[in-house]
């Protein structure tokens, strides 16, 4: 009834290939048969190095973000998990199956070892990303001492209407590819794998990545039609990702040295609203020519938005309610983050609109000095808050990468 | 604060710019301006034509579809809208914005006439195709003497657990798209049309379309993990679409001759049952091989399914019980219908689990006759139930394509 598939045979060989180089490169050779595929599809992300894949990773298309709790006590479980994703996250991301001995085409009397959803699909620019969540520095795996002082629980902010059903978590996992069905085949299989240790507490799946973190990038769209992101972090600015992003050696969580803190907030976009508002309103609002994106008062995206101009009756060509003034590095003391989030749409609300909006994934440093007074800061004082309501909230520990030989936790649990 | 854009300036050149042929041709031009991009996304699927496109157009990669109720008794106008959903319909299709006189970049004082978040986005192979639900022809519109006789109250099924809440629908949107932004941007700016006169009901987002409707496609794959739709009705089989899709002349409803029956199901897929399950259990079930896609008994994919062939002890090597022998053209009198449906996976559930599976699409020339006794063969005897749960539920009728001048709907509410 099994057979040994050209898929089968190849994958085999394939096997010892080794990966080309750091981010976005090398072509995935194990899955796809034939068929043109495009080279956003085709294209490998390395997933060894010193920080972990899908945070400078050039934002891929699609997401799909989960939040887990740890079902068991026992630490051992736990490490033994953590090691089975690594090396299942080492496969997946190279467009490989998981599972040992032939996965689809293992023992008829077993579970296969792989879904197979993403069979003949290539890496599509896999990267999965994990964090370890405040919860999981309680007392039962003895981590309660090595838990950072930056990993906060979050205050409540100004105008928060959060469902507890979508917050919090002991683990993440960060799935993004080019494929949708790639990304959702990968926490798929790793939840499977977590089967009896861990349970998905909430996920979410995302599109059309709402910022660019290359330069290599154009700047997309969110659902309010705006550009966004265009005054992002970028891969390139690594001076700007040190001081920014990277957790240092210094920073009091040795563990943690070469990692992040990702921030996770759902934010619901009442879009039927804003789709009566004037475009003068939403240019007002945003703070950005709605068309080209340039910044008020500047005739092109990427001119500098200058906060102090001032236009017709000497009114701020960028009001000082405006978002762009709000978020800048100018308004916040210096302070920047790293955006990486996705437009979602889960349906309709049972009223007649669209459930959509913002999934925000946000890479900072010290969420205390970072994102924290920031959110505090826009969500008292931007009028963008009109129109969106923040509807779920996570913040993990994201670690560093891991080698060869290493897996994702290594310096919190040990080898 | 406006400024008239590359792209603005673009779009007014290239509006006079023809549609190549039928099907996916042509290249999108007006919403993109520079960076490669790859063919699935810039080709063009012509609007116009006998069919609405959408039916056997190639299966584009993503799906937002969207069932509203007509919330006005003003049979006017619901006409005035479908001619202004038509023609807003033409320019999306074509990959430019809506509205007139410039849409985003329009007058300050007014909304945009586009939402905007699919600017320079290229066509992406955009289909947008409606369908009447039996509840528009009530006594509302005048229309209840014209109800064809087939657009029946779909039976209660064995095993349903329909949620009413994704149940009916006066009218029905498909928009297929390989981005889901332009997907989701088309489903919007139809919605916002509306506004004053429907009203979303429910929606979903799909991905990974689960059939290929062409010769040049792939077969996908479920979130099974199997090859779905191997057999299903493909564009290259005009006879059989003839017999088995489009509504004929003599079908006892002129209006929809051309047009056709979607029937929607939201399929949850129980996945994490389904991942326990031994790889014969799986095959034995489906009736094909998971890795290859053979029928059982059978060595490639494409090779016809032998219902009548045994394997080791005298057993039929595909089950009585297997999907694949029930939904065969064989146990079922020839019946085939075209299937077009999309995997999705809506989050979590709250109690650990993916919200997952499959939204079934199918089109039928009758589903008297096709759909309702294939459903109630399947519900009853296909082992595959125990792993599925039907959630939601519709029926349409598809009214046919038009032309140049016309509108969605002008054969059943006349010019």
């Amino acid at each position: 009834m099994t057979q040994l598939s050209r898929r089968k045979v190849f994958g085999l060989a394939g096997a010892g290939v080794a990966l080309a180089g750091a981010g976005a490169a090398g072509a995935g050779l194990d899955r796809t048969l034939g068929g043109p595929a495009s080279p956003a599809h085709t294209e490998t992300v390395e997933f060894h190095g010193a920080h972990q894949a899908g945070i400078v990773t050039p934002a891929q298309e699609h997401l799909h973000f989960a939040a887990l709790d740890v079902t068991t006590n026992d630490r051992a479980k736990l490490v033994a998990l953590l090691r089975a994703w690594t090396d299942a996250a080492r496969q997946m991301t190279a467009g490989r199956e998981i599972g040992t001995g032939g996965a689809v085409d293992g023992s008829p009397a077993a579970p296969p070892g792989d879904t197979g959803e993403a069979l003949e699909l290539p890496a599509s620019s896999l990267t999965l990303t994990i964090g370890f969540g405040p919860s999981l520095f309680d007392d039962r795996f003895g981590l309660a001492g090595l838990r950072p002082p930056a990993l906060v629980d979050l205050p409540a902010f100004p105008r928060d209407k959060l469902d507890p059903a979508r917050c919090g978590g002991d683990l993440c996992i960060q799935a993004c590819a080019n494929d949708p069905q790639v990304a959702v085949h990968a926490v798929r299989n790793l939840v499977r794998l977590g089967f009896g240790t861990t349970e998905v507490r909430w996920s979410q799946l995302g599109f059309g990545r709402s910022s660019s973190t290359s330069r290599s990038q154009t700047t997309p769209r969110n659902l309010f039609g705006f550009k966004d992101g265009t005054n992002n972090l970028k891969a390139e600015d690594t001076a700007a990702l040190d001081q920014h992003v990277w957790v240092g050696a210094g920073d009091g969580s040795p563990w943690l040295t070469g990692g992040s803190y990702l921030v996770a907030r759902r934010i619901r976009m009442h879009i039927e609203t804003w789709d009566r508002t004037s475009l003068d309103e939403q240019e007002q609002v945003i703070g950005r020519a709605k068309g080209s994106g340039a910044p008020l008062g500047q005739s092109a995206e990427f001119d500098a938005a200058d906060l102090h101009v001032r236009g017709e009756g000497g009114k701020l060509a960028i009001p000082e309610d405006a978002h762009v003034r709000l978020a800048s590095a100018e308004s916040q003391n210096g302070v920047r983050i790293l955006r990486r989030g996705y437009n979602f749409v889960d349906g309709s609300d049972g009223v007649g609109h669209l459930e959509a909006g913002l999934f925000f994934l946000a890479f900072n440093r010290d969420p205390r000095t970072q994102f924290i007074p920031m959110q505090k800061s826009l969500a008292a004082h931007d009028r963008l808050m009109e129109y969106t309501q923040h509807t779920g909230s996570a913040l993990f520990a994201v670690p560093p990468g891991v080698g060869p030989g290493g897996y994702w936790g290594e310096t919190l649990f040990g080898q």
